[in-house]
């Protein structure tokens, strides 16, 4: 942060901005996550800068999921690791899910900067894309996977993720747990889970989720549109 | 464009994008401008991506005040030059007055680069920042401006204005005119008119308003904050 004091009104935007702007410098975060971090940023603006109950009711639902899964895996991009990085690391261990690098605008040394990134915060093995497993469904470098890792994950947790991806991830009857400030992206709406929030807030909520003894009694069922549809109700109104 | 089909839904906000992105690749956009430029698609996705009446109404006003003014100048920045950089040398032609740059993470680089895009689309000389006048009520280096552009100038054009600027470019006693698609911003709240639309549809249509004769009958007073607030309700509403 350079000369932001932290009485400033904008200061934990501000903040968090300073991290992407970081990621590019160091190659993990590409000039289009840039631009799709600025849509975040209103969006999170028009939410207020807080975590709303559909926020918290969909990271109990993802704690849920991705516990009962037999093979989740979290599937990272340059923003989040730009942003959260011990927080996925972290993640990781409690799930005891691998970490796996697949990015939009795919490039090698990009992908090499995130893994370095990860593993300086903690990670140990990070997967990586490879030619020996590919998704169905996709037209996008994306598709090259690992064989280990998505390709044969039940359960998916990526975070700020692609529309098309996500689809194909869905229709090959994988789960997938997202992060996504705009209720309204495609992404948002072919999750099996999404959790609109702020990732830098979501993460070590999920974590605590995760670290808390589940509750005795049942649990409703999650209903992925109707929380969306709270969700872009609270965008379109205002806060005080 | 690299791959996108015109008959993508998404295709002229990805083609805008990658205009942006084109202005990082040669130097005029910065990393902090690609943040603002998603902030801002965000918000034009919200208000469904069209003029409102609101900005008609709005460009309607900043044609006739610029007319009026003894010495408009226009001010400019990466992300407008990477977006409209002919439609500003049209409009320093149609109103006489001297395009200025001015950004807000100073670089001499990024200065002569802006510069050296203008004039590849036809403007003759462009104003750069001096040692030789400098605003008051502000201490960044956007301070620092020419003697014969901003710093006489009593109207001022300058779309993707900073809060801090516009608000001592009002202090000053000067008229700001700018382009902004938050109308929550203290740049909107704070300038004379604030045109609450794309900059690449804005331009294009003051243009037009600017050639148009201007009709007989007095027009009513233009109150910037009831524009403003017919802004955020359009952002706040859905659309179909």
């Amino acid at each position: 942060m350079t000369d932001v004091p932290k009485s400033h009104p904008r200061y934990e935007s501000l903040r968090i901005r300073d991290a992407i702007v970081a990621g590019v410098k160091r190659g993990v975060t590409s000039e289009h996550g840039l631009i799709a971090h600025g849509r975040g940023e209103a969006y999170d603006y028009l939410l207020g800068e807080r975590t709303h109950d559909f926020a918290v009711a969909a990271i109990e639902a993802s704690a849920r999921l991705l516990k009962q899964a037999s093979h989740p895996v979290i599937s990272v991009n340059g923003n989040v690791v730009a942003l959260v990085a011990a927080d996925l690391v972290r993640l990781s261990d409690a799930l005891g899910a691998p970490l796996e690098v697949n990015i939009f605008h795919s490039s090698d040394a990009r992908e090499r900067a995130i893994r370095d990134c990860l593993q300086e915060h903690g990670a140990g093995e990070v997967l990586m894309p490879t030619r020996d497993a590919e998704l169905d469904f996709i037209d996008s470098n994306r598709r090259f996977v690992h064989p280990e890792g998505i390709f044969r994950a039940d359960a998916i947790f990526v975070p700020l993720e692609d529309g098309d991806r996500c689809q194909a991830l869905r229709k090959m009857g994988k789960a997938v747990v997202t992060v996504d400030l705009n209720p309204m992206s495609r992404t948002s709406r072919t999750a099996s889970i999404t959790i609109v929030d702020n990732v830098v807030r979501a993460l070590p909520l999920l974590l605590q989720t995760l670290e808390s003894p589940a509750p005795d009694e049942p649990r409703p069922e999650f209903d992925n549109l109707a929380c969306l549809e709270a969700a872009e109700r609270a965008i379109r109104s205002r806060h005080d």
